[in-house]
């Protein structure tokens, strides 16, 4: 069983030294109970949960898989007992609205244990992780009757919810839906039609399921202005709420998926065959709300991302100070008998290697916290000019997010996997399963290619290029504010300008095609993700190193410091000068690429 | 199931146009039956055994299992059958010595036709690749009367051989193994220990298994000079070499391991409990005769890993010609009606990631290759000269092929997996196995960061740097040559040559560090061998590009050399730029990676 403590002490770095979580959350109308301290308490507890419950159910569940019958899915062992503590708890309720019975407690706080559960399980963290997302559309866009009803459950988690986008022949094009919903006179529809890939489709956790299911109307227009968004119960409840009576809504779980990885979560195919749903949103208008879910999946991904590569990195490192083999070079191993094998973290391979595992995982967190922070601001500052300017920044980060840290998880487990040699290729040693349930992250919720061009094509033009001119210029202050120390802080500064006239150059570039040539804009785009992403990342690391330059809080071990600004420069010296590698790929000839034909392949 | 057609038209163009196998192997004593039309044929039956025999049993073992009881290992079903029609086929004898029964072919033709088997199933070529191995430290070292017992038997396929290495507390440092070997007596020796990982360690598909163990003497000096190699049969042979009788020779299966992936190849642990051994090569000689196999069997892990790369390759292009998902930017897709989806082989990134697979599947095949003629020349060429040229070569190019190799073959896979977006993490795909598979490739056999080490502390300083100095001056002849040709055989030619700047520089530092500072030369040391992988590959591509710049041979299809043309401009503007960032990184600051503390991560 891999070994877990959740890294409180970078959240509180983080959270207290670089981003100033009480300024900027903790201050917002309503979140006055999330000091710095509740904050750290609440990840501590959830801390314990992980360790104490879902550490023990992570190996036997990627083992046992969950089971299909006629019946339904079954959880593997452990499962149901693990949620209805998650349930006793009160997680689910965390961010959720007072006036449903939630805590109100800021958003990101709710990621944050998004992360740490993650770490425990990534499998159990998406049967949690996705009622988020159904909780928040409904929130945003159902009617008050359909909110009374369903977001109690959702926020106490007697239900659970999903989102059904995916059909066979319509994944990343959504337009070619075949799903139909046609009126059934009481105000009600009935929809009908398959679904594929439905995470938490189906299970035994909790008394019922709410889907939100992206179908048809009958007079619909062509392609994705003809997508609208329902409400499906697994269970129909009754005027009272409740489903004790079971009257089942014709949803069926047809098969689920055996997969690669995350086995104890059911990816289920539905079938809806005339089953009652309601609308969430305007007629027609299903792609905005289900983009309201679809975002805060994406930055989920990125949350699960960091908290299973967090994993990784800390068994990588504590089999590192175990594990001993063969003699380091240069006297970098323990003085003494020449009989005695060296720690192989002594090896400077092992090392260079954990060091990128950590300029990743610290360097991801952060990148995800700075725009968790900025859904709090967008939602409940009260400066609609502020609110505004998270949410440029979060439309711009939210693809670079879920495609540069889904990323650098499957890389990080995949290092995670080498520093344990052959024996991390064994299934109880627990690494192999990181890198099987992590290589889901760059496929789902949009693969990591679609996010790319969402980023090319319409992030980077949105506005004019407001979003994108903001965060170059706040990376150039953040630059300039470091450099005036000079030093170490100022050659990290120095490095991170370099990139940033990379991506300087890249976006200028980029947003000439987008308007002018748009198949070269496509054919450049994962890379110019990629740049961005590490630009990003490389921020984050200058604001990391900043922060730890400065005097230390007592109780804060030195090493801690010192460890950050040595990844620091880790980073600027060996990840982030692939920028001008990826800058010559996009402005290559893009005949190279686009140029080729199927039968010189 | 995955389709696969062995890549036929690549490897006549590779043996005839690229590297002269008739000028090279088939003109060496006792090859001349080796003609390029024979070696087709060969291939072509490969292929037909694959695709018959191989192909249906892959994703069902991969399904099944190996399972384990006190009786012993069974394999998945099909596999007895697969193995009994490889050995009617008189596969196991292609390159086995006449004098015992093999048909004295070229062991570059074997390897050939191990990357066709592997292409059906990794798991299944992982008994008869290791028997290759173990017939061949027999050879060099073994007694007459040894060889005249087992050789004949593992070239007809009725044995399979082992390499039993690594121990509990001996991975990647075998001067600590614990196993022991005490004289019997009678020219004998008892073998006592317990090993692990040793592939084909028990099965069912042979009447014996030879297993080749590493173990110390009772006078064993200290250290890796202290290892003795010993040949123990898992069946004792009577006199006239016969295991009809049965006699069990205290071998015991004691259990396998449950993988990430190759599921169909039993990983067993054994226990030697005074069993029966007997001497290959020199007293405390074992490791010298253990590299015979340990070289062979790393040019094998680069064979095997571009035979799934392939496989990956192939499926994903398949894919991409099949299946349609929304419109492609910039006319790209097939013009007609907005409601027709385009092929995704229409979308440029997805058209970028294939170039990108086609880039690294086609240049590692022909880096094998390149070096698997070197293996014929070095054991046949009657000139020593060209004998010792064709070992220097292997002997720096074995950790390259190894470690970069094996790591392209992960990135195909992931990269193929990608490609089918969600679909590719769904196990009747086939793609996600093949992404497990790989991901065995850059930890066996010695991990990738040994290799590393190899290459820097001992092959680029042999012998003076004979061997890298011989292959810089090859590359630099290569661009030479090519350069007078002008065009685009002249950017790629230029391309190249940058990168062969970057490494001759990374290569006269990595030199001094060797000899005065091996702290950071071993933490450069990945670096520098991936900076080499990347321009050797670069040089096929460039061998590539010249070939099928000259005027095409009857039959071939002109797609094969606009395509062959076309990825070397890919490879050279795309891919092989990452020098720039290796060298980078190669100099920075070594105190950035050694000097970080346990503490501070």
């Amino acid at each position: 069983m891999l070994d877990y403590e959740a890294p409180l002490t970078d959240f509180d770095f983080l959270l207290r030294e670089v981003y100033d979580f009480e300024g900027t959350v903790a201050s917002l109308p309503g979140c006055g109970d999330a000091t710095p301290d509740v904050v750290h308490a609440i990840l501590k507890e959830a801390d314990r949960f992980t360790r104490e419950i879902l550490r023990p159910i992570n190996l036997r569940g990627d083992a046992a898989h969950c089971t299909w019958s006629k019946e339904g899915v079954r959880t593997p062992n452990g499962y149901r007992e693990a949620y209805e503590a998650f349930r006793d708890g009160g997680w689910p309720s965390l961010a959720g609205h007072p006036a449903y019975g939630g805590q109100g407690l800021p958003l990101s706080l709710a990621l944050f244990v998004r992360e740490i559960i993650a770490s425990g399980s990534m499998a159990f963290g998406m049967y949690t992780g996705l009622s988020q997302g159904a909780y928040r559309a409904l929130l945003a866009h159902g009617t008050e009757a359909l909110k009374k009803t369903y977001l109690p459950r959702l926020i106490d988690g007697s239900w659970t919810g999903t989102m059904c986008l995916t059909e066979a022949e319509s994944g990343s094009d959504l337009s070619r839906l075949r799903t139909r919903a046609t009126p059934a006179g009481d105000g009600a529809y009935h929809i009908t039609g398959s679904k594929i890939f439905i995470s938490g489709g189906d299970h035994d956790l909790a008394e019922n399921i709410v889907h939100l299911v992206l179908a048809k109307l009958p007079d619909a227009p062509a392609g994705t202005r003809g997508i609208s968004l329902f409400i499906v119960p697994k269970l129909l409840p009754d005027a009272s709420g409740s489903v004790a009576s079971g009257e089942s809504n014709a949803v069926v779980c047809t098969s689920i998926e055996h997969k690669m990885g995350i086995h104890g979560s059911a990816t289920a195919s539905l079938s809806f065959e005339g089953s009652k749903g309601w609308l969430v949103g305007e007629p027609h208008g299903g792609l905005r709300a289900m983009f309201t879910m679809m975002n805060a999946s994406r930055l989920g991904v990125a949350v699960q991302s960091a908290g299973v590569a967090e994993l990784s990195y800390q068994n990588a490192i504590a089999y590192a100070r175990e594990r001993r083999q063969g003699r380091a070079p240069g006297g970098l191993g323990a003085p003494g008998a020449p009989q005695t094998q060296d720690l192989i973290f002594a090896h400077p391979d092992v090392r260079r290697t954990l060091l990128k595992m950590k300029a990743l995982v610290e360097g991801t967190r952060a990148m995800y916290i700075r725009s968790a922070l900025q859904m709090d601001v967008r939602s409940r500052h009260p400066d609609a000019a502020r609110q505004a300017r998270a949410d440029d920044s979060l439309a711009l980060m939210t693809p670079v997010l879920k495609s540069f840290v889904s990323d650098a998880a499957v890389e990080v487990c995949r290092l995670g996997m080498s520093v344990f040699g052959g024996h991390g290729y064994i299934h109880e040693t627990g690494m192999e399963q990181l890198l099987r349930d992590a290589s889901i992250v760059p496929l789902y919720e949009g693969t990591n290619g679609i996010q790319a061009l969402d980023l090319v094509q319409r992030k980077l033009t949105q506005d004019e290029g407001r979003p994108i001119a903001a965060f170059l210029a706040e990376v150039a202050e953040t630059i300039a504010d470091a450099g005036r120390h000079g030093g170490s802080l100022g050659e990290i500064a120095t490095a991170l300008d370099t990139a940033l006239t990379d991506l300087r150059g890249a976006t200028t570039w980029m947003q000439k095609c987008a308007a002018d040539d748009p198949a070269a804009a496509a054919a450049g785009a994962s890379c110019y993700l990629r740049l961005l992403g590490l630009v990003a990342c490389g921020h984050c690391w200058l604001q990391m190193a900043v922060a730890a330059s400065r005097a230390r809080p007592d109780g804060q071990p030195g090493d801690f410091r010192s460890g950050k600004l040595k990844t620091a420069r880790f980073y600027m010296a060996h990840l982030l000068p692939e920028t001008r590698q990826l800058l010559a790929s996009i402005l290559a000839d893009t005949a190279l690429t686009i140029g080729v034909t199927t039968e010189e392949m």
